[in-house]
């Protein structure tokens, strides 16, 4: 099995970051959890927004950054900033959140193109080296994805 | 304990409905649960909807009408009625939905501040007769709303 | 659809109760849940014993009554009087529950056998007349099960 | 924070193992999961029995060893050896389950006491070099326990 190269996001507008905001590149050195999802996607909104919150809570000691991506592909018009702005207060997600950049004629936004995401919701582990180590559609068992992510933390960086 | 009569629904647009929109005054006969939501509120999303929608199922040959009102209170930029539309779409929801009708200046909407809600999820049950019999803020037990809505149902029309 | 008088129990002993030991007819005017498990069946220790547990509890002011009944059909040195005494005890259960009586060379008890139970857990409501309305092999979602206990408390005794 | 070397097993018989019975010294390379449990323990039942079982099965292919310990302090009669095997069967429990071996006039079994534990249901973990690197009385949640296994299989043979 062989993992390539994580591509760098394409984000118009970053919730609940500083004056920096994250890039891949800047992110070198330690490990990435990127869950993107799209607010209006009940299988997001019930089970893999509600599990990331509790990855950022249970790794937040760790050397792990976890980010979301609004990738929204369909119904554009009622998941706008505004429209994210407040889901992520009322559901209180306090880690750096991007909306995946939109390019004219596409429905399918630029970050969302590049990984190959099939859908929402997705998740991706991006290791040390950035190096895009797991992506998947669906839900993962928080078992399993505990161990996913100690297992890249547990590499040199 | 005494119930009042349910306040008549105030609703400037219907969802999954045809040419007649229901009232409670139409609906006198039969057992009526209104569920209030809204389609940004966690509580709701995760778990007062999909409670609603398996009462739907469940109880699909019995004399039970379930009608969901949008009960749009705070951030209303981000909940407009196209919004609401593709969150009926996404959830599957094809009970009718109403939005409860706005009045200049007030935050509340009027079928909200008739039945006094103190906020999102509330659930009502009204009895064959409009009586308001159960007023609930938060999320009731599986068990004892099955019960509540089979007293209702056993009562004589 | 018809339904049958609730044969009566063949109880070889009794826990939870005092001097008078029930009977089906005894609770006659009365709803009667009647679950029958047995304390090493995984469906029945993990789902259908703690659904009784939460049903005697939800209508703890109603006119039901709950009832275990312990149909030990496999296993039965494993399954005593003595063992299932600490079950009762870890899992503090405080209805009425009774050993389902052996007849020498059957391996399934007596009660079991009346009522053709097919397995455990299987869950039996009996009307106030003492009908059996309702018997059930498997796990009952608690939405159906409450509505089903309030339906026949709603009958006129 | 220190870790000591996990005390040895006291066991007086052994289910699910061959004629080569498990000790720790013979695991000594590998990473070591024991969940104590007593099968009339309901949160050992119905949470932590369930969760190893899951365990063994997440992590299959990795260099784990799961191991339940039968660890009775109370109601003695009621959970022999006999009654064990049965458990086991029921809920297709595979990997090594020893019981925990009494001296005579101690209620407390002689690895529970060894290890110092509170109660049932407790998990231990014991690293590649023996250490007990983790006890915990209670539950553990699916997402750190898979974390904590798999920063001990990262490490170094």
């Amino acid at each position: 099995m062989e993992s390539r190269l994580a591509p760098e996001w394409s984000v118009s507008r970053w919730f609940n970051t500083g004056a920096e905001t994250p890039t891949l590149a800047s992110l070198r050195g330690r490990v990435v959890m990127l869950h993107a999802f799209q607010m209006l996607c009940p299988g997001c909104v019930q089970h893999a927004v509600p599990q990331s919150i509790k990855v950022a809570e249970t790794f937040v000691h760790a050397d792990l950054v976890v980010v979301g991506m609004h990738t929204v592909f369909e119904h554009h018009h009622a998941m706008g900033a505004d429209a994210l702005a407040v889901y992520l207060h009322e559901n209180r997600i306090r880690y750096p959140v991007g909306v995946d950049a939109h390019e004219d004629g596409h429905a399918i936004p630029l970050t969302m193109r590049a990984y190959g995401m099939q859908g929402t919701p997705t998740l991706c582990l991006v290791d040390r080296r950035g190096m895009l180590r797991r992506q998947h559609f669906g839900l993962l068992d928080d078992l399993r994805l505990g161990a996913e992510i100690a297992t890249l933390l547990a590499e040199s960086p």
